[in-house]
């Protein structure tokens, strides 16, 4: 079993259930292929210029004549552009949110043109599908990859890439930008980024700030990274792997996506068979070695160097990336929707209740919907079937 | 300045502005002293005999004639007997809950006794008021500390030194139990195992049970002692001192007691200013380094196994600490006040509220009033001013 493998297996692993719902109505005919996008001289916000940047994007349905059909999916931060369909009709699954996206589903490819881009830094290096650049690409001005030499990159710069890829297709309008949680991000920076192009936005589990407690919740689990002595500074390709603090950030980044509801489902019935706690102090309960099993998978499949910049864009994360949120939403002509998860304890419904309040004040076009599912942040994943209506609608009106 | 006085100082730091409506309201006149009571040959839950066991308490008001004016408070994780008045008038700050306990307030101690223990295993064994027994207590078997010999000890445990404490006394009747967060669940263990005993029990910021979720919450910040290689097993008494373990165990502690609200308020202006995280992918956001500070402080104050003892009895909480929750409220006489904090995230008010529902399943008197504060679990103790009236009158009457 190689390491891309052993992620699937993991996800399936934690996923037993959830997808059950999901698999059973995904569509066997949607396939799709990773394409290679390359920008040169790509030059950050922070005003570095990367003398070559390469961008994994797929796409479902087609580009319509005008080029005014184009739907564009951002991911979360965990994520890769594989949002729907799949790459072999021999796949085990299909793209995360392949329940919403296809043909006559929600965002319905026999009318839109769905194109999906791995973001800048994408953490799934030993993913064979995933080639993105990011901190662990080779830097040519030394032939040795960038690790912390790479800059820092912020949600703008992933939209740019996007906007970059789009121009190449001579796309200037575009129906609705949409994603979860870090892909929410990118979707609301596009409506500030180039107003007159955005014409919809569907925010998914998402805020229009990273909060004090959000970069402190963050950098809880993306330090553990640099806690780890084999991290080096970010230097660790030809040399010890930091297994540790990679796995430790996983542990702490899948906790933190999970609601109370959803790990006492799954295991309340074993750990009140489990002793060992009672008796060495030692001992672990099963929800900790349990969620330990499922990060030592991922941590196989992440880089860490990309988990601590995707990390970072987050914790970076205000709309327009200005002094102030106000400041952000000011140029937004779009209208939008939100659609925060009731549980979710990191990007909680509190925090897109700010922002919906806040585009109010602005008297944006805004509307606010909350998913209730067992999950928490994740239900903007797993429970998005609940809300195929309110999208549906949402992309066919004006 | 001495440890406690740098302990003392952390609070202030992190309360600034926090305790100016408490300190106000402190009693200058209610004064108290830490008394010693020592239980020969104590039998933990776990069938361990203890040779001797030193609890410290404290007390305010007077027992009166029949004895049944009792009202007994426990404290939280971090926290000692020290819940009200001063030691000496010159001391800086009151106890905790000074607020509400004191000559004419809630907890009115010209009619009530109210007795405060320290819970086995206190913490904060570098404060010299603080000796009761716990891991590094001497083991008279070997005339060095316990370390992980010292039972595993539980909510249960901590109740029945409280017993023999009141039983010394002549104590037969309890007016009522009170506590916060795990000063809760001793609260309401009481109800279970002294049934006859107890009359009230106010329960704030508590539940039930710990849900498989806080099993896994407070192991995330409890094991980053045991991953601290100077932790040696708990033997470390003689050597280095973990205090990297023990740091990042009290950061992960204080983070998860403060809710968003508050964090930004405290910090949103500075860190909106800082540059550091845009330009270097190492840098920390200055709410990291903040909370590193007090955890800094925190941690030596602390000894770290005894952290890992308490927080593991509160991983093994649950009512009665039989099979089912229902099983624990089955023998409940007492009529119950819980007071959940409505923005706390981790004894979160939907865990009260499913408490809450298994008790009227069985037709236990219960009440449900939920704090609303900027603070998160913390409302427990900043914020009970806001629920003065629904104290007082559950202790008034029948």
């Amino acid at each position: 079993m190689n390491l891309y493998d052993r992620f699937s297996h993991a996800n399936i692993l934690l996923s037993a259930f959830l997808f059950s719902i999901c698999l059973s109505a995904q569509s066997a005919d949607l396939l799709t292929e990773k394409q290679r996008f390359v920008i040169k001289d790509f030059k950050t916000t922070s005003g570095v210029v990367l003398p070559e940047v390469q961008v994994g994007w797929e796409s479902y349905g087609k580009l319509n004549a005008n080029k005014d059909n184009v739907i564009v999916i951002s991911h979360y931060l965990a994520g890769t552009s594989h949002a729907a369909g799949k790459y072999s009709p021999d796949d085990k699954r299909a793209g995360y949110w392949d329940y919403i996206i296809g043909p006559g589903k929600a965002v319905d490819t026999d009318k839109f043109f769905v194109i999906s881009t791995d973001s800048l830094s994408n953490a799934q290096t030993k993913n064979p599908k995933v080639f993105t650049t990011g901190p662990f690409s080779i830097d040519p001005s030394t032939g040795r990859p960038y690790g912390t030499k790479f800059p820092v990159v912020t949600v703008r710069d992933f939209v740019n890439t996007q906007y970059a890829l789009l121009k190449s297709l001579g796309v200037t309008k575009i129906h609705a930008t949409m994603g979860a949680s870090m892909g929410s991000h990118q979707s609301l920076e596009w409506a500030n980024a180039y107003p007159d192009m955005v014409e919809r936005v569907i925010s998914v589990i998402g805020a229009g700030e990273a909060n004090v407690w959000s970069k402190a919740d963050i950098g809880r689990w993306a330090n553990e990274i640099q806690n780890d002595p084999n991290w080096n500074n970010g230097d660790y390709y030809d040399g010890p792997y930091p297994i540790d603090g990679i796995t430790r950030a996983m542990w702490g980044m899948l906790f933190s996506v999970y609601h109370g509801h959803f790990l006492d489902q799954k295991l309340k019935t074993s750990i009140d068979k489990d002793r060992g706690p009672w008796e060495d102090i030692t001992a672990k309960f099963e929800v900790t070695t349990w969620l330990e099993k499922i990060a030592a998978s991922r941590a196989s499949v992440f880089d860490p160097n990309a988990i601590l910049y995707l990390a970072r864009s987050c914790q970076l994360w205000r709309l327009g990336h200005g002094d102030s949120l106000a400041e952000g939403i000011k140029p937004i002509k779009a209208k939008i929707l939100l659609l925060p998860a009731k549980h979710d304890e990191i990007l909680g419904s509190y925090m897109t209740k700010q922002f919906y309040n806040a585009l109010l004040m602005q008297n944006k076009r805004v509307q606010y919907e909350e998913i209730v599912g067992p999950w928490g942040h994740m239900d903007g994943i797993y429970a998005i079937g609940t809300k195929t209506k309110e999208i549906e609608a949402f992309l066919n009106t004006d």
